[in-house]
């Protein structure tokens, strides 16, 4: 993800008489069909995939909307870009997969055709497809009447039996949180009070706190190194990528599994920016770290005999224990000290 | 595709109460996991297909767009499911392979939330998937502020190389489209006029014949049997389905393939409605024929020799030789009568 590596990636800037099949055969120029089990790419009426014998294809697909999922003015395109693949990322990771190929398909109004908007879009994609040996295989391109929408479709890759699903967890499996909390949702809060990257009214360390926050909201890292590892070793018993939030996730991973789960409030791994930026204004951190959504960590439970085989950390991202999952009559719950009170899911729901 | 299986894929009437989870939940135990190569469907983070050895995965995507792609007035939500699966399964049958999976995003404003759209888009959408062994593995939801969006992603299969590229055209291949032409871009014009489905102000014989290009527009049949045959047997040299229409989608599978073609406009299986709907108003049938858009017919090339082994009909459904592929010196390029003219792409374009 170095400049040159984004350079060589950069598209042509784009000519206002461009059309649709244009933009496509300049996608593809840079889109190379260079990998050997990738048949086709962009440019027919589908892509075609080899398959690789003794592995299973792992799919998914998110929607992004603008003034739901994001905000024009507060998203810079290349992270815009970014994100809408980060997301799908995310998912492929907590089946402890790995990515392998992604189909965009990008509705928008024809004033933001005309501008650099696809050109940024697709730089900040393709800079973390090529992060993580992800390559753009097909898509489609709408107008709009007003309004931005991006769905980002990835496949992955496992072998046999070895994906990761969010119902294999068993009364004592040990609960697992990759990275920390809460600083995406504190960055959207952020967002929300009007607080852009770079703002100018701040001192250096606010700006460096501010920037952390909004950055973790806008250009969110999935945790592939750490879902393939974890799929590959066989680690993990279940897995969910936090993306509702701590609270949500769960007790979706708990449904699943139909097991129950005690966790800590203590050795939550709130994420320091969060517990400063809370301090200055009397809120309760532990709020983010468990309703904020979009941490887009992985949750994740492990055999009691397998803990001391997971690695302290990949691709410098630590790990930390959190709880255990209990038997499904006990319930969700967090203790915070003495206390033990039922964990309800308190996350984002679209409805 | 009777009535039975139609209900036995209904869905629940919907509750106002139910949130997305139990949305997903609800859709869940409508598309039970019963191929034995769907590992895991709906629920997850993602969805686990088994690869199949000696075989290739071949994955499409489309982005439908409220009052660009559809109207909301115009379309009956049933046809609106139908058709956001079958311009999909269209693109899929373009390759000569077998869709297989499907996965679906849907974004909606929160009152067509609260109304029956998503139980009639899912039982429209699924009666398609039914009839062609499609299944439903996966998708996303999201708020929109005010007009619906759908993308549909369509995963199948087919042998491995046997996949038809629209790149494998050759001089003195003989041109082929199923079905009849201009039907759907007759329908489209007529609901531009404000004619509805089964409307009032009409004759019985004017009903039927309205409907049936309305339906052409609303509700139109991938060309799926005929796909399947021509990949699994290897009959033909190049293929596209005709969605920006034939002039567009002519120009792109001879510009993909480095060809031209002579195509003879006496012989375009032109829809007999569109001539009845033409007579009746003075307009040319060969223009709604040649440009009209979204037939998705299949258009392919056949090399001499492998003629004699095409069916007459796959599915009830013929195919009509419309000319041939030349050299690409000679253009693309259309006669009437004695004159030749250039078949420039008159289609549908977005941008």
């Amino acid at each position: 993800m170095n400049d040159e590596d984004k350079h060589s990636s950069s598209l042509e800037p784009q000519s206002t008489s461009l059309d649709e099949f244009e933009f496509i055969a300049s996608l593809r120029q840079h889109t190379p069909c260079n990998a050997d089990d990738l048949v086709l790419g962009i440019g027919d009426d589908a892509a075609i995939i080899r398959n690789k014998p003794h592995h299973e294809t792992v799919v998914t697909t998110d929607l992004l909307v603008e003034d739901v999922d994001f905000r024009r003015s507060t998203t810079p395109v290349l992270l815009l870009g970014h994100k809408s693949l980060a997301v799908s990322l995310s998912d492929i990771a907590a089946m402890g997969a790995r990515p392998r190929w992604t189909i965009i398909s990008v509705g928008l109004p024809e004033e933001v055709w005309r501008s650099d908007f696809l050109h940024e879009f697709y730089d900040g994609l393709l800079e973390l497809a090529q992060y993580y040996g992800v390559q753009l295989v097909g898509g489609d391109t709408s107008r709009t009447d007003s309004k931005i929408v991006i769905n980002s479709t990835v496949i992955g890759e496992c072998h046999a039996g070895r994906a990761i699903r969010r119902s294999g967890a068993k009364p004592g499996d040990q609960v697992f949180v990759t990275g920390s909390l809460g600083a995406s949702g504190g960055g959207l809060r952020l967002i929300e009070r009007g607080v852009h990257l770079a703002g100018q009214n701040f001192t250096e360390s606010e700006t460096q706190l501010l920037d952390h926050l909004l950055l973790r909201h806008l250009r969110p890292e999935p945790r592939v190194g750490w879902g393939m590892v974890l799929g590959q070793e066989q680690l993990a018993t279940a897995m969910i990528d936090l993306s509702d939030g701590l609270s949500s996730d769960l007790n979706h991973l708990c449904s699943e599994s139909s097991v129950g789960a005690l966790i800590s409030s203590t050795q939550l791994p709130v994420d320091t920016h969060v517990v400063e930026l809370c301090g200055r204004r009397a809120l309760d951190p532990l709020q983010l770290a468990l309703h904020g959504g979009e941490d887009f960590e992985l949750l994740f439970t492990v055999r009691p005999e397998n803990v001391v085989k997971l690695p302290r950390r990949v691709d410098g991202v630590e790990i930390v224990r959190i709880g255990e999952i209990v038997d499904a009559a006990n319930g969700v719950k967090i203790s915070e000290g003495a206390k033990v009170w039922d964990l309800r899911p308190g996350g984002w729901k679209h409805f």
